[in-house]
């Protein structure tokens, strides 16, 4: 058919690694970065999962997701302590030998003056075979990507700075595009309106969201679609059903 | 064995449904709250997912994780809009029939002025067959409870005042002490004496957590033990051998 669509979906999983972001104490800065960062990019992110250090969790949840998803990114455990378990574990994932990678112990020994590239620090170099280095300009220690795998950092300074060496070598799909429309209503009073519309607009997806402010509520609208006449006529229709709905009786 | 410990371990699963937190237009606030609630309570977050508003997704989650740990606590999709499908989604996972319920459509019907109890506020009185309410004192649309599946809102006012409402029905475990010692060194130069702690310190759990501070780096190491003897033994052979380490060459 003329003028039919051909969009490109390219979806991808997080995968946090931290028992400190499970027990509270850290609290995750990474999934918020991420999400919006491959929106950005046109890729989707279709699932996140926070798991533990333990080396089987970590294992059992690369392999579920990177079958599932275009791309596979994780943060966190690749340091040089002994609760570091990350690298190991995703040569586990993907059954292949793990030792200090040539490439990476150059760039350890580049960085740190003579006679301090301790064991620990070596540890950091512990690279799966067969994968391919990540650039780390924070800190040096390099992140690595294994298959549709990425493995970054988990402080987010350096998760950022390898999430701008990896895009350019990620396809990327057709963008989802959005549109918010701030409605000073309880959700309850324009969910009828907001159904029809989303009836009769096919290719948008159209999402509320209520927020609540010392006890006031409002609603944020969020009319989101990969084709932009169809996302600007959802959009319309949202937008005058929620001046229409607030000329018959304002929030109080 | 005359001392031996008793521990009681009970676990915990958080899935967030919301195409909101996935595209990053919502920043997740809810997770690291849960987290902390269910640490102090003595229940161990072991698994967090975040999944889109999409039935399979979360009859797919919900099944995994409510075979898997002793309680799943969700949040998001409650609400009374075309897109709130989590009610029906959790009903399906649990193949049990869903419909209003009196109880719930009597607190909405004592909540809303006469004739303002539209159909898509009582949207919000749907709850799977076999359910307990949960109260909501903020908004009065209830959550609701079946089997060891939690089912809350996703606005963070709303979750806290539902998990409040819920934590008194639970049962707790023996709570994970911690004590976090803060090093003004980078990991890396106190990893090898961590490894050795660790390793002369079985029933505690040590974690070393760098931190970057514009390029200057730090490490929190944490000390975890459900035992407070042990805790203390490890966490005060951590501080000395910050405190060494520190001596022999302080962090530039």
């Amino acid at each position: 058919m003329t003028g039919e669509r051909q969009d490109t979906i390219v979806t991808a999983a997080f995968l946090v690694i931290g028992d400190e972001i499970l027990s509270g104490r850290t609290k995750d800065k990474n999934i918020g970065y991420l999400a919006e960062y491959l929106t950005a990019l046109g890729i989707d992110l279709a699932e996140v999962r926070v798991v533990p250090d333990v080396t089987e969790r970590i294992v059992e949840a690369v392999n579920a997701l990177r079958a599932r998803y275009t791309y596979v990114f994780t943060s966190g455990g690749i340091g040089p302590t002994h609760d570091d378990i990350t690298a190991d574990s995703i040569a586990a994932a993907f059954d292949v030998p793990i030792d200090h990678d040539p490439r990476a112990v150059a760039i350890l020994k580049a960085f740190y003056p003579e006679g301090q590239l301790t064991q620990a620090r070596l540890r950091m170099a512990r690279i799966p075979q067969g994968a391919e280095l990540i650039e780390n300009t924070v800190s040096k220690a390099p992140g690595f990507r294994i298959g549709n795998v990425h493995v970054m950092a988990g402080v987010p300074a350096i998760m950022q700075a390898m999430l701008d060496a990896i895009a350019p070598t990620l396809k990327t799909g057709t963008r989802i595009l959005s549109r918010a429309i701030d409605a000073d209503l309880p959700e309850s009073r324009i969910a009828d309106r907001l159904r029809t519309i989303q009836d009769e607009n096919p290719g948008t997806m159209i999402g509320s969201y209520p927020r609540s402010n010392d006890g006031r509520f409002s609603t944020q609208i969020v009319v989101r679609s990969r084709d932009e006449a169809l996302l600007e006529r959802a959009a319309s229709a949202v937008s005058e059903a929620v001046a229409e709905t607030t000329r018959q009786a304002p929030n109080p």
